[in-house]
C-alpha cells in the first residue's frame, strides 16, 4: 500500500481530524501535518493523534506536501485550494471533502491554478457531531466517497485521489460535478431543509411530547448553522429541484387526507417504507 | 407497591410484550394473560416471558381480569374494548396504548360500555420495529406517557391508569383528547408524514448516496403501513393543522432560496437546531 510522505490537512474537524487518524493509524503517512487558525485546536487534535505536526499558517503548513485535503467549510474551500496551491509544491495533489462541488470545481480548473491540480471529492459521512474530538479513524470505512473531476482533470491525478479514499476503507465513486449536486441536493440538502423546517416549526411547548421518531425526523437539524447555510446557498439551484420533488410527494399526501381519499396515502406510505427499507438501519 | 391479580394484554407486539415484560419482571401482576389471533406468535410471546398465559378467544382471555390494556392498531381499538367491555369483571379497568384518542375516547364513554370504565392511554414509547421480538422490559423507563379521561371519566379510574403506567417507570402527563390530538399531530403523526413524503421521492438509483441525514430523517418511514394509515386518517384533522404550519416554514425556506435573501434560511435553520438542542440525542 503506497505511503504518503506528506500530507497537509486544513481544517483538522470531524472529518480532517478523521482522515489524519486513519492515515496515522494505518501508517499510510510519514507526516501528516494539521493546518487552522486556532493553534489551541490544532494541539488537542495533535493530542488526540490525529496529526503529527501543527501550524496555523497556512503556506507554511503546505509547502513540502505531497497531497493537501481541505476540511474547510465549503463557502472558504475556494479560498483556500487558491492559497494552497500558491505555495504547495507544483506536483502536490489537492482534495477537499466539500458537501457541494459545482461551485467549487468551476473556481478550480488547474488553469486557475497555475498548473496545481485539485480534484474534488465529497465522503458521505459525517454526523450532527462537530469538531476533532467526535472524529474517528474508521469514519471513511465502508462509506461511499464521491470523487468529482472534470474534463481537464489529468487521469492520474484522478487515479491517486481515488487511491487516497480507498486506502481509508472508501469505496469510491466517479461522478461528474453537476451530477453530484444534483444526487445530493436529493439525498442529502433536502433532508436538512426538511429537519430544519420541521424542527422550527415544532412549537417549544411541545417539545417535551416528542418521541423517538421526532427526534429522528430532526436529527441533522442539530448540524452547525453556518456550514449548512453556506452549502445550501452554494446549491440552491439542485436543492430547489429536489424540493419541488418532495411537495408533489407531500401534497398528494395533503390531498389524499383532504378528500378521504385514502389510496393514495396507502401508496405513498408504501413507496416510502420500500425505499427506506432499502436502505437499512 | 400495589400488584395486579389478573392483567390482560390484548395484542401482544412491541407495547403488549414490552408491557408483559415490565409487569412480569418487576411481578406486578400474579397473572398475565396474551390475548391474540395468532396462537403461534402468542406462544412465542410467552417464551419470551412477555405473557405467563395466552388465549386467541377475545372474552375468555378477559374474563378475570382487573386491568386489560388494548394494543392493538388504532383502527380496531374501539371494536376491542368493547368486546372487552362485555366479557370483563364489571369493576375492571381497560386502557389502550393507542397513538390517536379523540376518535377512541368519544366511542368509548362508560355509559356506551355498560358501565365498565375505559381510561385511553399513550406511551409515547415505539419503535419502527413491531413485534414482540423486539419488546423490552425497559421501554417504558422514562418515557412520558399520556392518560386522556374525559369530563365523565371517574377519578379513581384515572388514578389507577395513572398508577400502572408509573410501575413501568413512566412519566405520566394528564390531558385531554383533543388535546393530545393536537399536540401529537405535530410531535408525532406530521413527523411520520414528511418521512415518508422524503423516502418516497427520493429516486431508487439515488438510495446507494445516502448517508446518516437521509437515513435518520426518513427512518419512521419503515414503520408499518397499515398502523400509520390508520393513525393518519384518525387524526387526519389536526395533522392539516400541523402540516399548514410545516409548510408555512417550509416555503419561508423556499423563497429564501429562490430570492437568495438568506436571513430567514439562517433565521430558521437557527430556531430548528435551537428546538432539536433542546430534545438531546
Amino acid at each position: 500500500m503506497k505511503t504518503w510522505k506528506t500530507v497537509s490537512i486544513v481544517g483538522v474537524g470531524l472529518l480532517g481530524g478523521s482522515i489524519g487518524l486513519a492515515l496515522r493509524r494505518a501508517k499510510l503517512a510519514e507526516r501528516v501535518i494539521g493546518v487552522g487558525r486556532d493553534l489551541g485546536r490544532l494541539r488537542r487534535a495533535r493530542q488526540l493523534g490525529a496529526v503529527s505536526e501543527v501550524t496555523d499558517e497556512l503556506e507554511q503548513g503546505v509547502r513540502e506536501a505531497n497531497l493537501v485535503v481541505v476540511c474547510t467549510p465549503v463557502g472558504s474551500i475556494v479560498d483556500h485550494v487558491r492559497r494552497v496551491a500558491g505555495a504547495c509544491p507544483a506536483r502536490a495533489l489537492i482534495t477537499d471533502v466539500g458537501s457541494t462541488k459545482s461551485t467549487i470545481t468551476a473556481a478550480l480548473s488547474q488553469k486557475q491554478l497555475g498548473g496545481v491540480t485539485f480534484v474534488g471529492s465529497h465522503p458521505l459521512a459525517g454526523s450532527e457531531k462537530a469538531g476533532c474530538e467526535n472524529a474517528s479513524h474508521h469514519l471513511f470505512e465502508g462509506r461511499v466517497v464521491i470523487v468529482t473531476p472534470t474534463p481537464s482533470t489529468p487521469e492520474s491525478a484522478i487515479r491517486k485521489t481515488v487511491e487516497f479514499w480507498r486506502q481509508l476503507g472508501a469505496e469510491v465513486r466517479r461522478m461528474s460535478p453537476r451530477e453530484h449536486d444534483r444526487s445530493l441536493a436529493m439525498t442529502s440538502h433536502l433532508p436538512h431543509l426538511v429537519a430544519s423546517a420541521l424542527a422550527a416549526s415544532t412549537s417549544p411547548e411541545l417539545l417535551s411530547l416528542v418521541a423517538t421518531g421526532w427526534a429522528d425526523t430532526t436529527r441533522i437539524a442539530s448540524g452547525d448553522v453556518r456550514l449548512w447555510e453556506q452549502i445550501l446557498v452554494q446549491n440552491r439551484g439542485q436543492i430547489l429541484k429536489s424540493l419541488d420533488k418532495f411537495e408533489k410527494v407531500l401534497n398528494s399526501l395533503r390531498e389524499s387526507l383532504e378528500l378521504e381519499k385514502y389510496r393514495k396515502l396507502k401508496s405513498i406510505l408504501t413507496k416510502g417504507k420500500q425505499h427506506r427499507d432499502t436502505v437499512g438501519s
